[in-house]
């Protein structure tokens, strides 16, 4: 097993998050092989100097790797895991950037036993997406969750880790389940509410110009995850169903709540509760 | 009556809003005078260079004042306009920064006849308050919202103006009904959402220690303002109750759309207006 150094790595999909983690890698790695699926996004990689080599053909990209990386959408790498995993080399690493990890480590599960699956899930999304917002400092200081399964050797997970500390990242070991639970209220559920506040916006003050004038800071901040990249958020949202709708409905009575205080006009319940919303964020956040 | 460079100006209650107007109005009218209720305040922005003087004596402050503004929340506003209000010297303007206007423009039409009055409401709130965050760049860049009364002169109307643009910030006349209905959806319900997202992730994964390492950018930025005043954000919703609760209602059916169709799994409808939502963020904030 080779080093980080000594590794051929090739980073399957090159969007915001592909991009950026193949050019945070290069220099560090022997190699970064990019593969895209459009010759212009491989083009547009190698000059910005974010890959070694490139290529639309993941065959022949992934023939020799040591490390392949999917930062397809989810649903795409659910769909490229079978169709990659019998041309990998033996003791390949595999790792993905997922936003959603039990149904990419139930196809993980299914790869030939020769080769490494580790789950990952870095938490650096930006509303911004595709190669041209791709920042080799995207990843610093930023949680990256390493899911392992069971077969995956404690060897391997040690080489997820030394990719993860490459890109300034810190890993932290989650199992599938707990990950998908914990980021579907702390990343999937406000992304829910982003859309349906500028949905708000939409029906009620965007017909009056005066609004374009006051949208204020908390209105931006609230929805600023609203311009995400859809087809990566629908792939989340429909593998992390279940989660999510869990989540959205504790929301709902949480908000519910709120308002009924507001109308019935019980001040000293409805302070009580922004101040537990207060405390509480100041502690996530001090 | 006085240009503003030869006004002396009053700002009562020195908390981010008040301390950060009188520090970006000092040195460009003839004096700035401070009014908090408690002298460690005072003596906090006179030591920040805030003021030119302070008090916690209103009756004295206010006596050869040109122009007064009312910097507490909304509903110390509402009790103090009409014990101030006959305080007051001939022409006085008598501006205001509470974010709902229909019931301070009430007040303001019971103010003697010898005032000026003009609703003001400035975008630029932060999750920070008082004297210590006060910043005399808060205004800069940022609507201002005036609300004039039937009885507000326009010469009253082009000394706020003044005003607002010796602070940096672009004037915009609106009537109160119209701004407070526009500010529900635009400033008010965001809040209700961020606090209501805190006491999701309170309930569900906040017991959990690895929440505290993988809290998200959206979730920090959905959340932020649940860190508002609360005294400050109480005064605002009781204000503006009707419209507050209308906003939120049409939120709860955008949100109830979204779940339904994620439930469904219908994902072609679901794109629709995932995709709606973008171009909408993307409209507002291009």
């Amino acid at each position: 097993v080779r080093s980080l150094a000594a590794s051929r790595v090739v980073v399957i999909g090159l969007g915001l998050m592909g991009g950026s983690l193949a050019g945070a890698l290069r220099g560090r790695c022997r190699t970064v092989v990019g593969v895209a699926r459009r010759s212009e996004t491989v083009d547009l990689a190698r000059g910005r100097g974010l890959i070694d080599r490139g290529t639309t053909d993941v065959r022949s990209a992934v023939a020799n790797a040591d490390i392949v990386v999917f930062a397809t959408p989810v649903r795409i790498i659910l769909r490229q895991l079978p169709e990659v995993g019998p041309l990998l080399p033996d003791g390949c690493l595999v790792l993905d950037l997922g936003s959603t990890k039990a149904q990419i480590l139930e196809a993980m599960a299914a790869l030939p036993p020769h080769v490494e699956p580790l789950g990952g899930h870095p938490m650096c999304g930006r509303e911004l997406s595709g190669i041209e917002a791709a920042d080799v400092s995207l990843y610093r200081e930023r949680t990256f969750i390493l899911s392992p399964l069971e077969r995956t050797s404690a060897e391997a997970i040690e080489r997820g880790r030394e990719l993860v500390a490459a890109v300034g990242a810190s890993p932290l070991l989650l199992d599938a389940a707990r990950q998908d639970r914990l980021v579907a209220t702390l990343s999937h559920l406000p992304y829910l509410l982003a859309c349906s506040l500028v949905r708000t916006a939409d029906a009620t003050t965007s017909p009056d110009p005066a609004a374009w004038e006051i949208v204020a800071g908390g209105y931006r901040d609230t929805s600023r995850v609203a311009g995400s990249d859809v087809t990566m958020m629908l792939d989340i949202l429909v593998t992390n169903r279940d989660a999510v709708l869990a989540a959205a409905s504790v929301f709902r009575d949480k908000l519910d709540e709120l308002t009924r205080l507001l109308a019935a006009e019980d001040e000293p319940a409805l302070r009580d509760l922004l101040v537990a919303s207060r405390t509480e964020r100041r502690r996530m956040f001090p």
